[in-house]
């Protein structure tokens, strides 16, 4: 057991990495055994399946079921490690190229090796004390964020920069918690108070997670005004003009106005100039959710895709999407970063001070929190801006070519025009009935699942009917990985309509 | 740049673990480097210093403002490590085991493996199709842990279970969340409407998440109202009892009384079944933040502590503290999980459904997710509940000498009566007037710090005055650890109190 002074020990050897070296072949044997099992699975994901299969996924749950038990006693790591290989075989495999369902990817190996060194280093974002290196840099990362989306433009007597949190959701939640905070001063003393109901506004086809902070913050998921879109699911700005208007003939109080940079299901970008015009006319908070989409700030070639977010008063930006940093990694980014100070601020009085670098803890939702600045920064470093530009162009240019194979085919229907990087299309033939063609692309989805060259599109519900979505992220995803998308596309059709 | 399909790329080589592994050898080269980086800074931790010194830590903010700049071009891998190298040095040094000033402590092998492994693999715990495994995993082994807290047996009609989220923060949150929306029906309509101000009760030592919470929630900061406590730092049931009668006749609405297992300044234990008898006799929420302490539920000698809590309708349990799995790493827990589905839920319309399993992102305030519950099973079969129940045993041994070692000295005072495996304590001698002992304790903080054998205790602020906190949860601090301590504090006596 080494020097690990337990009496009666039921502990495996390698239980810890003793910090003083004593069980150190043990845990280098372990450790550069999972670094084999992974470069073994990861570099073979090509040949791998995408999704278990449906007789996979019953006998995971059986082997969930099995496996959920807390032993009593430690089962040996090589056993573990057998386990976990079968558990990698039966995961989401994102990194296949054929892999272009949903915004997940490939992370980049600077991910990895972060949150590889993070694990064994333990630091904690809670405080600077529990995380000297990672509490100062990760305020400076997120100041060259904020301006790279030109958020310390627009005045230059206040600081822009940011947090990160473990999720989009979060980043939305405290933007909304710290506007609402702001709009009625309720810090302390809440919005029970009110006479009139707080609202925001926010595209009918927005993430989710904006009903969800009305929800959490008191608000009611009702308060997430919905605002109607255009053919190619963008805000439609009269429709804007005219719920505001009603909300505030009906009493409500509008705090916020919320656009999308990239929505879930067709990765559509909000009119941001004309949403923040209407903002700054109203005195409202303006917010973008720009979890996806803000990663084309990168390319010079597509970052004016995203004018008028510099007028934002607070940018949600996840790097997990396409950047391609682990999950999770995302900001929170304020032209004022300082509202922190004085509309989200609860201090902790255990915890030290240090009059230059601030207790992260205190300052977002979350207390203990993971350092992912070290994957972002460590990933931005590795890759630099112009690696960045190159696979977004790559991207957009795949996404070109996807869209013009769904144009020149008759039977096939664009959701709306792509903007960045995602092509949401169904097969709309006009021999079958349209009330059979959720079922048939429900077919064709499975289809392509299991052709020879295998391909995983989503299949998410747009304007009450079944789409395909593909996401032209994975940057093995290549021209190829099209042309055969569509053979087989085009073999389904042969087979099924006629 | 092997089978990756761009044009004119300016990414390096190792960017991603190519999917059909034409960079093998570089990428499997680059992580066994930082697995032997890993080992050889892990393994000697108990040679390296426990803090950066304050010269270190000036270098450090100098360092981060110049490192911050996110550069144009690649930077070589190998540059990347040797700076990461130097931030492992700048960094908390938990694994040491004279670093026993915070609940944060040397992780588990396993939590490192699985952290390494996940990153690989970018499951998303978002929804069962993005993370097959993981999501059947998750609700199985909390089912598991819910009924190690007994949170089964008060009524055999509902299913005990409950979320992992990430951290103990997010998890009051969404517990208080829930318990608000049970109450008033608030999910879709809020609290504005309200005519009385909904409040909860909590110890005046609580978490600061809980004002946070309050804050978020729309309740305001003040709606967590304050309990006073007795010596040991617990809640005063006489308290409890006049301030939710106060509350109700100045015309506020309680709805929780929330209880701590293991408060963060004295590790205290409020006491749970008398305040599990004022929540039903008055129909309120019981919520037990047992962030901490809920890992006793592991130790059969010790788990007595925790009587009262299967008597909770919530538990905030976090395994990132004393069951040593990296960070974060945090669950909440209900006697009913079906509470979720019915006071939480936000559906998203985009997601596939399963009719077995849940998408755990519409059951959590995250929608994305790092599936944390990898490195949460994989240790918990390695350690096995003996293991676990071996380090408790321990630490709370070590605590007794602890303890004894300060009540046998007359210049030492406890903060309270330990009862788990904290000691606050501070330097108090009758020869010093009483103003001068905060700073007195400062100074011995960092003599201990800079001592031969390097102790790092935290200072936190607790009854407006300074302590010194000592948490015994390093695996690897032992009876000479404190041995140590007291001969250097002894000494320290002798230099500065005469």
């Amino acid at each position: 057991m080494g020097a690990l002074p337990l009496d009666n020990s039921h502990l495996p050897l390698s239980a810890f990495i003793d910090p003083a070296g004593h069980n150190r072949f043990e845990v280098e044997a372990l450790l550069h055994q999972t670094v084999a099992l992974l470069v073994e699975e990861m570099t073979r994901a090509s040949a791998r399946s995408l999704l278990p299969d449906p007789m996979g996924a019953q006998q995971l749950s059986q082997w969930a079921q099995q496996w959920a038990k807390i032993p009593e006693q430690s089962v040996a790591a090589d056993v573990l490690l057998d386990v976990v290989r079968s558990q990698l075989h039966h995961s989401m495999n994102a990194a296949h190229p054929g892999y272009i369902g949903h915004m997940d990817s490939i992370p980049t190996t600077m991910s990895i090796i972060a949150d590889l060194l993070v694990a064994a280093l333990n630091n904690n974002m809670l405080s600077v004390e529990m995380s000297p290196v990672f509490s100062r840099l990760e305020p400076l990362v997120m100041q060259q964020l904020a301006a790279h989306f030109g958020l310390d433009l627009a005045d230059r007597d206040v600081m822009a920069g940011g947090v990160m949190v473990s999720g989009g959701s979060l980043a939305n939640l405290q933007a909304l918690t710290v506007a609402r905070n702001m709009a009625f001063d309720a810090l302390a003393t809440g919005i029970v108070k009110l006479s009139q109901q707080p609202v925001f506004f926010v595209s009918e086809v927005a993430h989710t997670s904006m009903q969800k902070a009305a929800m959490v913050m008191g608000l009611g998921a009702q308060a997430a005004i919905a605002l109607r879109t255009n053919t190619n699911a963008q805000v439609d700005i009269h429709d804007l003009k005219v719920k505001l208007s009603q909300a505030e003939q009906s009493g409500q109080k509008p705090f916020a106005i919320v656009a999308t940079a990239g929505t879930t299901v067709t990765g559509s970008i909000d009119p941001l100039a004309e949403m923040a015009d209407v903002a700054q006319a109203n005195n409202l908070w303006f917010h973008v959710d720009a979890a996806y989409g803000g990663a084309l700030i990168f390319s010079p070639a597509h970052r004016h895709l995203l004018a008028g977010i510099d007028r934002a008063d607070s940018v949600t930006f996840n790097p997990q999407k396409w950047l391609y940093i682990t999950k999770t990694c995302a900001t929170l980014l304020f032209k004022n970063v300082d509202v922190l100070q004085r509309h989200f601020r609860i201090s902790a009085p255990y915890m030290g001070d240090d009059s230059q670098w601030s207790n992260l803890g205190e300052l977002t939702l979350q207390g203990t929190r993971h350092p992912d600045i070290l994957k972002l920064w460590l990933s931005l470093q590795h890759l630099g801006q112009a690696g960045y530009a190159d696979i977004i162009t790559h991207n957009i240019a795949l996404t070109a070519q996807f869209t013009e194979a769904v144009r020149s085919r008759p039977y096939l229907q664009l959701a709306s025009e792509p903007q960045t990087n995602l092509v949401c299309f169904r097969l709309a033939p006009k021999q079958i009935a349209a009330e059979a063609w959720d079922h048939l692309n429900e077919q064709l989805q499975q289809y392509l699942l299991a052709a020879k060259s295998p391909v995983f599109l989503s299949l998410p519900t747009y304007r009450h009917q079944r789409w395909l979505k593909a996401v032209l992220l994975n940057p093995y995803s290549c021209t190829t990985t099209i042309e055969h998308l569509f053979e087989q596309l085009d073999a389904f059709v042969q087979e099924h309509v006629s």
